[in-house]
């Protein structure tokens, strides 16, 4: 089966083969749109050796120069600062009209740093595929991981929006949504950090409670996201610190205000908190 | 087939055939260990209709005497201020040996209402099958809807104790948890009702931003329970005030700590939390 699409002439490299990296192999790999050429970028050996026995990339390698030679779209599938230290030390690698994306979960900064460092002729895009697991690392990457998800792009025009949106596509998007890099941190802040943040802090509060013996699917659901990875997170919350602060705070006055109501057992505007709440959550699913 | 097991030489009354009651009925239905005799008591005659119609009851009355008549096994399927009223108003109708139970979410107000009302002979045992669904009423009710689930009983003995028990296995629990209502009242304040007044409190938070742009799957996990039934929530919310606004009050100091933390950028403090949070998690699913 011969490859289309818009990536059918080009080289690919993914930086990074960790879930996100592994997952994004996996997904071009049986993609009828899949690059012509495919290359793999880790400085891990151990990983390198299971994307070539896998069969995931015509190039594995820990050469940035090999990976990034010749390269027309690179994705970096790193955690912010790695990604921009990457940008830092090898953007005199890329060739002119080289299209580079991300995929991490905080904006301003990248886009504050990346561009910059890059060489004439050569164009960032943000991107920001809404997909994850509990689990990290290679072992746990799956083709399917980005099938069905929302992939936000930030910045970008032209050509090179147009090749981040047909990455999008090859992976199984569902849904490109564009954005500026300051709303994408604030929207992040309260669609995704606020709710990790909860359920670590809800988990911790169980205490040596034997809760579990108690515990259904609302339990269920407030805790799946505390099986968090620390260290992309804790990350992510310090390049967001203003945002996410601002979201706890909001959250925590919501709190005290249900938290009066119940005290001064004002059952009316509880009803008309939770339907308010009810509505809302409806428009949105339905 | 011959209906076995403990019931199936007895009368059981549902009391109240909505979402609850409903599907006690259809559970009841199709299993082996079906009563020989099931009588549907509801106010509401499309109720009735609807059962008759199913074929969901041998007696589908809305009549109390008739319902209670020679019954041996009562299930109140009512939200707790209308079970207690329940009984103070057809106690009367029960025959020595009976066994009267509920399904309610919270235990003490119950406990300490419901016992006093019976003649002698009658034996009250609480009941909390924790199971549930978004949408209300008969028209939602499902044969399945506690299949897995737990089914929490407080107080009771003997005999009245392991009738309690033979029904949770019929309707497909999966585990018998014993409580005494305190603790129940406390631990159901934790892993049931703080997840729902998070839910209202976080969904209310997104005010008028397009979140939905920017949802994923934590959003989703976290948004769910706030398609809430108000009526009911509000009632067991103000039934177990003291305990849920404690654990109102821990949460919220919990989440100011998180903040303090994120605003002195204490990068390793924040992860040693989520570290703590993802092994408690691991080990209540694992």
């Amino acid at each position: 089966m011969e490859s289309n699409g818009p990536f059918s002439q080009k080289k690919l490299a993914v930086v990074g083969i960790g879930l996100m990296g592994g997952s994004i192999l996996k997904a071009l790999k049986t993609d009828p749109g899949r690059p012509a050429v495919v290359a793999a970028f880790d400085i891990d050996a151990g990983v390198l050796k299971k994307v070539r026995e896998a069969d995931l990339a015509d190039i594995a390698t820990d050469s940035p120069e090999e990976a990034l030679r010749d390269a027309d779209f690179v994705v970096m599938a790193l955690y912010p600062k790695r990604a921009i230290d990457f940008v830092r030390q090898n953007a005199h690698l890329l060739k002119p009209g080289a299209v580079i994306t991300d995929i991490c979960g905080v904006k301003r900064e990248i886009e504050e740093s990346i561009p910059s460092l890059l060489p004439d002729g050569v164009s960032f895009v943000g991107g920001h595929p809404m997909a994850g697991r509990e689990h990290k690392g290679f072992d746990c990457s799956v083709p399917d991981l980005f099938l069905g998800c929302k992939y936000i792009i930030t910045g970008g025009e032209g050509e090179a929006l147009e090749q981040v949106k047909g990455f999008a596509d090859i992976l199984g998007a569902n849904k490109i949504v564009l954005s500026d890099a300051d709303n994408h941190d604030e929207m992040i802040a309260y669609t995704s950090q606020l709710p990790h943040v909860l359920s670590v802090t809800y988990m911790l509060a169980a205490g040596t409670r034997g809760v579990e013996e108690f515990s259904a699917g609302s339990f269920r659901d407030l805790t799946r996201v505390a099986m968090i990875n620390d260290e992309m997170w804790s990350e992510l919350f310090l390049e967001n610190k203003d945002k996410l602060l601002q979201e706890i705070e909001n959250l925590r006055q919501g709190l005290e205000a249900f938290e009066a109501l119940l005290s001064q057992e004002d059952r009316e505007a509880m009803r008309r908190k939770m339907r308010a709440a009810a509505e809302m959550r409806e428009r949105i699913s339905g």
